[in-house]
């Protein structure tokens, strides 16, 4: 992609209600625009990156068996009557009225529709274990939108809903979404921490968030540094002692949100070296309620042996539109973003030092095109703008390989390489340089 | 993908509100639920058709220049007084009131949110031409919702607008997207009539719309059928005088809606054999409506003799959601849908005839495993169901290839096939079926 043939709006200045960095860098680096109070436009830098956290949770999703399908955004009011949450939401859930004085919501999650879903064509137990997901536009009216995306008002969330014959089967599905949570942030390249949680609005007895901690989250968090350093086994986990293993492995070490923090239980668990506490941002949340919807709205399915009983239900969260700041605030200086490389819009950037110069363009298209043929993305600043515009720029944008091409270079049939993630730079050979970005960049995706 | 690792809740029955074929097919194969009035579930055999739609409109409208982005569904009313349409809208119009008294809109189109990201971000003609698409959800609160996602009240639009220096450049990004949208339906395999156009409530002076026949449609249409055969050359065209050539080949032939027919004309320039009229279903819509939006809005430019210019605009909608029942109108039989190669769910079908027979079970995954690598998908009927059943429920979801096994077949290495595009049947070896049907699903899903 040429950069005059894309749209990138970049801004110097810090815009003056953005109090938080991801939320100062999705501006000026051109992501998102606000369009209302927590309503945002994602311009195409932004739409980008947002298309790439959705795929890998889609794929992580699917490869632990959930089937991807898609729910409106507008609800019918009765189900949330049907389950008794109509009243407790308050607020936050946006009331419509349509032209035939009918209420419809906009569904802040769906545990009622989907559950409504599957009443309808589900009745016996054969057809289970069942996972639904999907990947929708969501809508909670906050009191007061703040921090950009991070706390919009309409949000993009995947959603999977789990339904089993009992409780055992049930843990079984939310120990695989556990597993595919890990899974999921190891791509993203943040740091995870699972928590025990309260399961507030949803309900249920087992839930854990899973938090990353940034200077500017919103509750305090402590935990094991060694959790960071697990390996999962990519094997597929399907009988529930493998997984109570697999999900062992993380719950072991400690971790807990403020309230329930034990600093004496923290000091005698983590040795000094391993302690970590910080500001944390929830960026997954699982829940398992077993009953709770089931049973008010009559899932009920045929067991072995013949009896009607209600489904086992949980549910499985992930801001997919609140990741994309999460990993900008765990990613950034203060020069700008710093993409991981299986989320960044593009790979490589490469600045033409003089715009108009024609074996500079020649030579750039060349390199442009062996990084596409190994599946790399490009973007070309060709803007007539000065080389320290250029610069400002890509680093602001974020992209991890950034390639600065003169007409010395080209006679040389050399380049020079600044690598984002190490803030260093190094002379190559045109073919050096295209080979050890090629082969990194392969090795981070790798999921 | 096996049957019963999935969710296709297939329905013997025809509902009793569903009055066109698609409506009834897409309920019956379990491709979609309604949950409230016009406002639909897409389970995932629905879903699928509906991505495969989405992705072809994206790529053919990439390939035209454009760039997508994402705007949000909810709208500021302030754009529409700005713009001067929100007492035209009339019921149509989804108004929301929030929890601070503030009006949003449900969009039921983008004009007005796209031009207040132009004005917020681009000052010169220097930045021209550009061309903004997004696909998201709009809502239209129709007073009487019907034919399923034909006519349903939230529905997925794709919406591309183009900004130009003048009407000179305006109509070269019209001509563009024309034949951009040529392109998307002849990959979607619908001979579409391009008709000249009222613009409506949208506005402007030069506007088409795209129609398929079908003996469901709303309103007649009539044209000349030599307008199917033309071929288009798959070079970019760049030059007015290039696309004007290439967009006056279809507009060369009769084609006119109702209100606008002559039938003296139509009998005069239209051989008897060519003549087709029928109902006509609309599939796309494109306008150029110059400055209608960006004066009112101010939306200024500087061209290249300093001065401030309103930009010269057009929109460009496709129905990705209602393009499913339109394809589905345009292509079924009494015994289900029959889809082509490029959208179809799964290309090929595998009934196992004996759901408990190992050895059918084991050349079964190879088969399947065989086509997947040659990019073909396969849904596999594992469900323990009668082999009536089981050939009912293929020809509902209407993959285009049908394969079945039994014992008898792997002993002779034969299988029978299907070809639900031709209704004919043959036997073939097993390596010569695989042969046959990736080389037909390839040639027909070729761009």
């Amino acid at each position: 992609m040429y950069w005059t043939e894309f749209f990138i709006p970049t801004n110097k200045e810090i815009p003056a209600d953005a109090k938080i960095p991801s939320h100062q860098l999705m501006i000026r680096s051109g992501m998102i625009k606000q369009e209302s109070s927590g309503i945002y436009s994602w311009l195409p830098l932004g739409f980008k990156v947002l298309k790439k956290i959705e795929k890998i949770v889609r794929e992580e999703q699917e490869k632990a068996g959930a089937i991807e399908m898609l729910m409106p955004t507008l609800q019918a009011v009765e189900l949330w009557k049907e389950s008794g949450r109509y009243d407790g939401y308050g607020k936050e859930m946006l009331k419509i009225i349509d032209r035939h004085n009918r209420f419809l919501i906009y569904g802040p999650t769906n545990e009622e529709q989907v559950t409504e879903i599957f009443r309808a064509f589900v009745k016996s137990y054969k057809n289970l274990p069942l996972n639904l997901f999907h990947i929708q536009w969501k809508f909670r009216d906050e009191i007061r939108p703040r921090f950009g995306v991070m706390r919009g008002r309409e949000f993009l969330m995947k959603d999977a809903y789990s339904f089993d014959l009992n409780e055992e089967e049930s843990k079984k599905s939310y120990y695989k979404m556990f597993i595919s949570y890990i899974k999921i942030f190891k791509r993203l390249k943040i740091n995870t921490i699972p928590v025990v949680a309260d399961s507030g609005e949803i309900g249920g007895s087992l839930s854990h968030e899973f938090s990353i901690i940034t200077n500017t989250g919103e509750g305090q968090v402590y935990c094991d540094k060694r959790l960071f350093d697990l390996e999962l086994d990519n094997d597929d986990l399907n009988n529930l002692s493998d997984l109570e293993r697999a999900v062992g492995n993380y719950t072991q070490f400690y971790s807990a949100t403020e309230d329930k923090h034990n600093e004496k239980i923290f000091k005698e668990k983590v040795p000094e070296e391993f302690r970590l506490k910080g500001k944390a941002i929830e960026v997954g949340h699982i829940f398992s309620f077993g009953e709770k919807y089931s049973s008010p709205m009559k899932a009920y399915i045929t067991n072995k042996e013949g009896k009607n009983v209600s489904v086992y239900m949980g549910s499985y969260g992930i801001g997919v539109s609140r990741l994309v700041a999460a990993i900008i605030e765990y990613s950034h200086d203060k020069k700008g973003i710093i993409w991981p490389n299986s989320v960044t819009p593009f790979h490589v950037g490469i600045i033409n030092v003089q715009a108009d110069n024609k074996e500079c363009l020649k030579v750039i298209q060349e390199i442009k095109s062996e990084f596409e043929e190994n599946n790399l993305e490009v973007l070309v600043d060709d803007r007539d703008e000065s080389v320290g515009k250029k610069y400002a720029d890509m680093d602001l944008i974020g992209l991890p390989y950034i390639l600065t091409i003169g007409p010395r270079d080209i006679k040389e049939k050399k380049v020079d390489v600044k690598f984002r993630h190490t803030d260093t730079k190094e002379n190559l050979s045109i073919e050096g340089a295209i080979n050890r970005i090629t082969s990194l960049a392969k090795e981070k995706t790798r999921s």
